[in-house]
């Protein structure tokens, strides 16, 4: 993080992700009168919407998931809550609660509610291995160490081609490869300086630190890689988060090991369903609330 | 239990209560294709009757609990589910499953979810350290051991009056104590057997058997004292059931220590509130419908 980190706003209670288990939590979070933000890049739900047909969730039998998305965004509006557009790319702790990152823009939060889903996305070999030894997926983040060296970029989607643009602007080269369809790349322009090199990202190579990528048909090598994809798995998210290979690991009350952390829905694992999603909102907002009034009375 | 016990219908998954969880519980057990059974004396929920006002539902937001009890049981009959009116007094394991007592019919099932509610209902000085040993919840069940001795019956409501006719038939002695609203017992004709005594019950009164009732005016004897309530408490429902004083102790598939036996809503403590008590009943049911499952593969 920057040392001239300008925070542009406060909530007491930051939700990061707009599914079932995110607007639960918004809810809740807003009836017990609490400064509440919901982050999310996302329409609420893409999974939700593609859903053709819900038999399960109590009170609203033989719904489409459509329909129900949009139920869902009502109930949004009417309690005069609003998605912010802004995709969160770490939590840090700081005094009295957390960094929210999103690009170059932070946000500050007393207590924080992951409800982030079930990340479909697998790490490629030794990603996660390597993770602060040479493998980033910030740019603004991790950029200016790489000035002046040789990184290369694995963009999965259009965000992926703008960090390579920013990144030309500080490294001597950058080796850009496109594993998204030609469709989400119109209309960008790319820096001259990058260098498109095409081939399917099968691992990350290193010893001690990451020295490069093995794609399909050839390895690169680099000072620095940055892996940008729409999802960013939870422990990336949020460093020191305890998970297991099922999901976050949380209580009954749907806290997570870091104090003022809490989590809801697919991402603290199966079943994946709304139900679920939605009490666990609703659970990990009443805990978060009862977590500031407590640090409220500590003052 | 008699040992001419019949069976009047067997299930796969028994659900006892018949508020959010437990029709939760009930639409994605039958979704699974399991045969289910709902047990409940109240028409859905009473307490969720009684809200003015519910705006942490998530998709149904602005909505009075009397709207939201209809849609609830609306979804049950697009479901083609019934609730039965039949209150369970007992739950008893058995080889391959529990046997559900209410009054004298015997219901047999494989696996039981236990959405009971939150029981409000306080137990007097003593009465659970002497459950066993001369106090007695069910008078079809233990009566027969009082035949011409005297009892004592606590009647909290219709049904405690009732019992006491039925105890009237074997006991010696009856002593009743009416512990309800006068309108409560309209119509009901009293053994003439029975003695009916007023006055509060303070707690039990015994050494290492009960051996008879405070009230606050007076002390009464007797070799059995019945006790009947609206409510049962949970470990009192099934003998070894684990809790705690904050609700039935379960895991986060809402499974408590009894294999075969899960637990969901208000009964698993707080927060008592509608959402959470819809996703932990689906929680269950798909819990359930696992252990099922697997117990067919071991088959």
């Amino acid at each position: 993080m920057s040392e001239e980190m300008k925070v542009a706003d406060s909530f007491e209670l930051a939700i990061v992700g707009c599914g079932p288990a995110g607007l639960s939590a918004a809810i809740n979070g807003a009836i017990r009168k609490k400064k509440v933000a919901i982050f999310g890049t996302e329409f609420c739900s893409p999974k939700l919407h593609h859903a053709p047909h819900i038999d399960n969730y109590l009170g609203l039998p033989q719904i489409t998931g459509e329909e129900l998305r949009k139920k869902f965004l009502e109930h949004l509006q009417v309690m005069k809550l609003e998605i912010r557009n802004s995709k969160i790319s770490g939590i840090y702790p700081q005094e009295g609660g957390f960094i929210l990152q999103s690009r170059d823009i932070f946000y500050q939060a007393t207590s924080v509610i992951l409800a982030t889903g079930v990340s479909t996305v697998k790490p490629i070999n030794q990603e996660l291995d390597y993770l602060g030894r040479g493998v980033a997926y910030c740019s603004t983040c991790d950029g200016p160490l790489y000035k002046g060296k040789r990184v290369i970029v694995l963009a999965y989607n259009r965000e992926g081609l703008e960090e390579a643009n920013f990144l030309a602007e500080i490294a001597a080269e950058v080796l850009l490869v496109p594993v998204l369809k030609d469709e989400d790349a119109k209309g960008i322009e790319l820096n001259q300086k990058i260098q498109i090199i095409k081939g399917k990202p099968m691992g990350i190579i290193g010893e001690m630190w990451a020295t490069g990528v093995a794609l399909d048909g050839q390895d690169l090598t680099a000072d620095g890689i940055f892996i940008v994809r729409d999802s960013v798995l939870p422990d990336q998210l949020v460093p020191g988060l305890e998970v297991s290979n099922k999901g976050i690991i949380v209580d009954r009350g749907c806290a997570t090991n870091i104090p003022g952390v809490f989590a809801a829905g697919d991402c603290t694992g199966v079943p994946y369903q709304l139900c679920k999603a939605a009490g666990e909102g609703q659970v990990a907002a009443l805990s978060a609330v009862k977590y500031l009034d407590e640090l409220k009375h500590k003052e």
